[in-house]
């Protein structure tokens, strides 16, 4: 199969991947969708404050993570969703040009019913050295039949 | 001003807000930017998983939270950009046909340096009467010069 289902899941098991680029016009497209604070859609104003220029959306840091997650690690897998997070954070801010890579890491699993297991993943994401997202992920995976 | 800075902010403050469509074609559009998972992207795979047919992706319900936050409550604040979120889960799923409001609530404010306090939010979104998902917001204000 190939397919990772819970019970092939190991704490402590580790994936590193990513380059992902962030460009001004998809920090913009998001922003104006779905976060329009002037430090994310406008430039002049995103200067003149704390942040001293153009800044991504904490959620679309988190949905680009996504992105890579979706690709590298639970593509092919038995994932069935996730009941959510927690700790997110984003202690630096994602800004035009930046590259994103991500690091995750096992940190527990638990079954969950007859059917369900749960993985929870501490997951950082980076813009080149400088961390700008952390957050322990729930997620649900399907168990092998026995 | 009108502006609410950290200090105008009270514990136990609410807002109730929102009706907000979700369709489809946005569903799409989201997940196959962001999180490419089948009950995301596919109506025919969405049938036969867990879910019984196509549902948002948790990120995109937590970014169109963030819409109405942003239009409903941190517009014309001094609002500064977020620490953070805990908590964060999704109990239901969003579908395509779901129009979405938000409660949110101030559970606790505390100063965080000289220029500015942070304010934590339980923030709970539903598709008419359930419940898609809740999560806490750490919200960083600027303060009033004194």
């Amino acid at each position: 199969m190939g397919r990772d289902y819970f019970e092939d899941i190991e704490v402590g098991e580790t994936h590193t991947f990513g380059e992902r680029d962030v460009t001004r016009a998809e920090i913009l497209e998001f922003a104006e969708c779905y976060d329009p604070q002037p430090f994310h859609t406008d430039e002049s104003a995103a200067s003149d404050s704390l942040f001293g220029g153009l800044i991504a959306s904490g959620w679309h840091t988190a949905a680009m993570t996504m992105e890579l997650l979706v690709t590298n690690v639970f593509a092919d897998s038995a994932a069935t969703g996730a009941l959510g997070v927690d700790e997110l954070r984003w202690p630096n801010p994602v800004r035009p040009g930046d590259v994103l890579s991500v690091r995750t890491k096992v940190v527990d699993t638990e079954p969950w019913n007859e059917e369900l297991g749960l993985v929870r993943r501490r997951t950082t994401t980076l813009a080149g050295e400088t961390e700008v997202m952390s957050m322990v992920g729930l997620v649900l995976y399907e168990r092998r039949e026995r």
